[in-house]
C-alpha cells in the first residue's frame, strides 16, 4: 500500500495505516486533489492484504474544516451542471471507497471537524474524540442541502433521526459530549492520548481475524436496506464462508489448548 | 397559504406558519374534519413559496389527545372495511403530506400528546417539549395495533428499535425526560418559553437556504430505504442541483466579503 | 403449545410461556439439538392461540454462553461448506422463527449472554437485565465475522450504528449499564426480581389486544426496509384489519361505560 501520498500524510507501520490531511495552518481543508487522492487510496486499499485498519488523525489540533472556501467553493460557483455533478460524484466516491475498502477505519477527531470533514468522520467505522471536538454538518450554512456524501442516510442511523434532523437543518456544531452521549463517538480522550486510544482500537482489530473483519464491514453496508429475512440469509452465507476459514479453526484449537488464538487473516 | 382554516388554528407571520388543534376543553382531539383539513393544508404547503417552516403548537396546555373517542372511535366501530380503509388511508395521507410538504415542521409538545397526536409529533422534523409532556402511542390500549400512520417504521429510527417496541406494545407514556434522553425531543423548555423556543428554531431554519432545506427534507425521506451506494449517488445529484442555486453563490460571496450571507431561497 | 421440550426448559402458565436453556453448569450453551428444538418450537408458536407472550429466562445465574465450544465449534471446524451452510441457516431460522412467531418475546438477561445467546436477546422484542449482565457479540474472538444470525442488520437499529460497529469489531462485552443507556435493555432489575419484572411486562402485553399485538410484531418486521410511503400504506391496511376486530369495539364500549376494557384477542 502506497504511503508516498502527495495531498495527505500517510504512515504505514505493520497492519495500521495512519493518515491525516496536511494543511494544519488552515485547519486541514479538503481540496480537489486531496479528495481524489483519498478516493484512489481507499480504492487501492480494497485490494491490499497488508494494511488491516486505518486511523484517520487530526493535524495541528484540528481534524478538517471541510471543502476549502477558496480552492473548492469559489470554483464550484462557476461550474456547469456537468462539472458540478462530476465533483459531487467524486466526493461521494470517497465515501463509497471508505465503505468498500474492507478495513475498519477509526477517525480520531480533535478540534474542528466540519462539512466534508464531518462526513469523513461519519463514514468511518469507529470514532474517538477530544473534549474540544466540534462536528458540524454545516452545509446549510453555505447555502447547500444537508444531503451531502450520504449524510441523510448515515447520520440518522448513528445518532437517531430526530437529532440528525437538527444537525442537518441548523448546521450547528455537535459537541464532543453530545457526540458521545448520542453514539457518534465511541470514546472521548484527552488530546495527548487521542492517537494512542485510536491506535489501540486499530491494533485490537488487527489482532482479530482480519478476513472475518472485512466480511463484517461488507455485511454492515450490504444489509443497510435489506429485509430482515434477506439479511439473515445473507449472514448465513457470509458466516459459512468464514467458518471454512483457517482463523476459525485456529481459534478452536487455541481454545482446546487453553491458549490465546493467533489469527493469520485467512 | 391559507390561514382561514376551519378545524384548526392557523397564523402566518412571514415565513413561519403556526398551527394548533383547537378544542382545548377536550385536550385537542382530532376529528374527521381536522384530519382532512390538516392533510389538505399540508398538501397545499408543498406548492407554497412563502411559508418555509411550520410550528405545530399545543393549545390550552395540551398538544392533542388523538382521535376523538365520540367523534371518531365510536363511528369507526360501525364501519365497513371499505370505510375503515378510507379512514386509515386519510390519516396516513396526513403523515405523507407532512413528510412531502417540503418545509421543516417543529412540534411544540405540552401536556397530553397521545395516539394520533403522538404521530403528528413523530412525523415532525424537530420536537421541543415541556417537562410535563406525556407522549403515548396508546393504540394497543384501545384494542388496536401499534402500526398506525407509520409508527412501526418511524419511531424505531428516532428512539431505537427496543424502546419503540416497548412504547408500541405497552401503550405507556414516554416522559419528557425519557424523550429528551432518547432523541425524541431536541429541547426541553418551560411552558412559558415553549413557543419562543420553537419559533427560534423555525426562524433559524427560515433564515437558511430554504430551497436547500426543502431538498434536505426530500432526501431524508427519499433515502429511507435506499442502499448506501444508491443514497450517495442520490445525494450527489441533489447537492449538484443546490450548487447551481443562487444561495450557494451568495454564501460564497458573503464569505469572501467577510459578511453574513443573506439567503433568498433560490 | 408443547411444554415437554427435551433440550430447553419450558413452562406454560396461562398465556405466558417461560423458557430457558438448561445446562446451567456450563452457562447454558446452545447445541445443535437446542437450536433445532427452539426453532421448531417458535415455528409452532406461530400457529398457537393460547400462548401470547414468551419470557426467555436465564438459568443458574447466566443467560447463555452461546454455541458450545465442544459440541458445536469443534464439529463445525470439520464440516463441508454444504454442512456449514445448513448450520448457519438453521441458526438464522431460529431468529426468523422468533421474528415471525406473532408473540412478543421478553429476554431476561443475567450474567453471561454471549454469541448466539446475545443474538437471542437481540432478536427478542423487549429486554430486561440484571446489573451484572454481560452481552458479548464475540464472534470475531472465535475467528468469525460479526454478521451472525442478523446481527449486522438488527443491532445497529437497536443501539445505533457506531456502537454496534464497536461491539461487532471488538467482540467486547456491553455492560448492563451501557445496554440500558443505549436502548438495548428496557429495564434493569436485581436478580431476585428479574423474572417478576419480565413476567409483569409479559402479563401487561397479554392483557392487551393479542391479535393486534401480533399485528404490531408483524409490521415491525415487515416495514424494516420499506419506503416511508410504503410503510404508511401497509399500516393503513393492517390497522383497518384491526379496526374490524372485536377488541377495538370492546375498548370503545368499555370507555363509553367508564370501565376498563377486557380484551379477548379477536
Amino acid at each position: 500500500m502506497r504511503s508516498d501520498t502527495q495531498h495527505f500524510k500517510c504512515t504505514i507501520d505493520g497492519p495500521v495505516a495512519r493518515i491525516a490531511l496536511n494543511r494544519p495552518e488552515r485547519k486541514n481543508p479538503l481540496t480537489f486533489e486531496s479528495y481524489a487522492e483519498l478516493r484512489d487510496w481507499f480504492r487501492d486499499l480494497h485490494y491490499d492484504d497488508e494494511v488491516h485498519a486505518v486511523v484517520f488523525l487530526p493535524n495541528g489540533g484540528n481534524f478538517s474544516s471541510g471543502g476549502d472556501v477558496h480552492d473548492i467553493i469559489g470554483p464550484l460557483t462557476q461550474m456547469s451542471m456537468k462539472e458540478l455533478l462530476a465533483f459531487t460524484r467524486m466526493t461521494g466516491d470517497l465515501v463509497k471507497a471508505m465503505i468498500h475498502c474492507g478495513k475498519p477505519i477509526i477517525a480520531a477527531v480533535e478540534g474542528i471537524c466540519a462539512g466534508a470533514g464531518a462526513i469523513i468522520a461519519m463514514a468511518s467505522d469507529l470514532r474517538v474524540a477530544t473534549p474540544d471536538a466540534k462536528v458540524a454538518f454545516l452545509f446549510n450554512r453555505v447555502g447547500l442541502a444537508g444531503c451531502d456524501m450520504g449524510a441523510c442516510a448515515m447520520l440518522p442511523r448513528i445518532i437517531g433521526q430526530g437529532r440528525a434532523n437538527e444537525l442537518l437543518y441548523l448546521g450547528r456544531s455537535m459537541s464532543a459530549e453530545e457526540g458521545h452521549a448520542w453514539g457518534f463517538f465511541n470514546r472521548l480522550s484527552d488530546a495527548a492520548e487521542l492517537e494512542s486510544v485510536a491506535m489501540e482500537l486499530a491494533e485490537r482489530i488487527c489482532a482479530g481475524p482480519t478476513f472475518a473483519n472485512a466480511m463484517t464491514k461488507t455485511m454492515l453496508a450490504q444489509e443497510w436496506s435489506m429485509s430482515l429475512d434477506q439479511a439473515i440469509e445473507a449472514e448465513a452465507q457470509a458466516q459459512a464462508i468464514c467458518m471454512q476459514g483457517n482463523d476459525f479453526r485456529r481459534a478452536y484449537e487455541a481454545f482446546a489448548a487453553k491458549k490465546k488464538p493467533v489469527f493469520e487473516g485467512d
